[in-house]
């Protein structure tokens, strides 16, 4: 049973250049075998509007339309994704870019159309965790963007937490997986002021400060996807800061059932 | 020693829809192991111009300063690898996208300035052929976009004949490579209103048309690539139209040196 690490980065530091520089090297730096899953951040909002179109969101998640989806797939597949890949390159990781298109690596369907259509959003399906095993055994460290397909010739735009979640669930059952998400806070905090980080977050204590609205919005979806991975056989999951792969003194929430 | 089938479809082709559909059901049909390269087509230049960015060009050839990069490698290496890797994948043609920087399979080196600074063009290397043949053997498509990377964390743009001829040239020692150019034209044309496809062309005959100014253009690098694949043990050079794959009766022009 082999140790994977796998680190989900978030916009949040992808959009700061010297922030993100440092990450990468520190993600060059931990020990192979390992996966990168990042986000997309700024970049394509900017982008959009420069086009002149309007980024629609609903609940801090983005309602993608086919504009959207085709300069969702221009800056996280090609512009965020090669040019990470290119400098983890330099920094001696042989990584290798991935939607969930190539190699029909994650298979996502379109979600369905309820309260909200959320248009080309696709929640994963499949994942192919032998190929990935097959790329780890070549020396690769796949570098995973937040686009899939639904193996019927559409690209959809999918969640990364969610991508980082599904990823360490489908490769749990064979190996020892530790899942890190990595953002601009240094972990869960119960008070956003003073920067207090909560060490230990369970199941319970979550569903009390979810109730109490200490813990809402976008943290919500993420901790569900922290959760989802614990149930199903995920060995440790964190949720951390820019520095947390660097400095082993720094304070991080680790989640727990 | 395999036989290897590499395709480079042209931008032109990519520009029209319905050609470019017909033409990857045809792709999906040729027998595995191939590997399809893909130029880029007009929708950079259009981005460019949406994004108020003046596409520089110099005898064919693109000049890349950093916005004109930024856009290359959004669409074609997301934008349009991902979309022709989805459709593939949607014809059972199991399709993986690969820039140079990806896995470092091509590596190339910023083109030097002398009479002009190209900018961030990059000129093929080293092409990693052990790993080409890891992926065809797990029973992998690659499928190149025209983005390579220096191995220093810097993207380059190179152009996608080349691509496809240092591929080939690459592969051509342990094994059979068939290259295959296709583009919007069915062939070299002695005559362009009359489309008279030449069907046989050697380098003596390339040498006197190019003299005559019949061969010009865009179409001289794209013949020196030609030449340069047969001089360095390709099997077999064809330029040809978009029904080349389907249709065993269309004229192409088969080059000989």
């Amino acid at each position: 049973m082999k140790e994977i690490t796998i680190v989900k980065i978030s916009g949040n530091i992808i959009d700061e250049p010297e922030k993100m520089a440092g990450f990468l090297q520190d993600f060059a730096n931990i020990p192979f075998p390992k996966i990168l899953v990042h986000g997309g951040g700024k970049i394509a909002s900017q982008l959009a509007v420069k086009l002149g179109i309007k980024p629609n969101m609903f609940q801090g998640r983005r309602i993608t339309d086919k504009a959207t989806l085709d300069i969702t797939t221009m800056v996280y597949a090609g512009l965020l994704n090669k040019n990470i890949v290119a400098k983890l390159q330099s920094l001696q990781c042989n990584a290798i870019g991935l939607s969930g298109a190539d190699a029909n690596i994650i298979q996502s369907k379109k979600r369905a159309v309820k309260e909200v259509d959320y248009g080309f959003v696709g929640d994963v399906e499949m994942v192919d965790v032998d190929l990935i095993l097959d790329f780890l055994k070549l020396g690769l460290t796949p570098v995973f963007n937040a686009i899939t397909h639904n193996k019927k010739g559409q690209l959809l735009n999918t969640n990364a937490d969610t991508i980082a979640a599904e990823l360490a669930v489908a490769l749990a059952p064979k190996n020892k997986v530790n899942l890190m998400y990595i953002f601009e806070k240094q972990g869960v905090l119960s008070d956003v002021k003073q920067n207090t980080v909560i060490e230990n977050l369970n199941m319970n204590y979550y569903l009390k400060l979810k109730q109490e609205k200490i813990i809402k919005d976008g943290m919500i979806p993420k901790l569900d996807n922290c959760f989802y991975a614990l149930k199903n056989g995920v060995q440790k999951v964190i949720i951390g800061g820019e520095n947390l792969l660097s400095n082993n003194k720094e304070k991080y929430t680790q989640i727990s059932l």
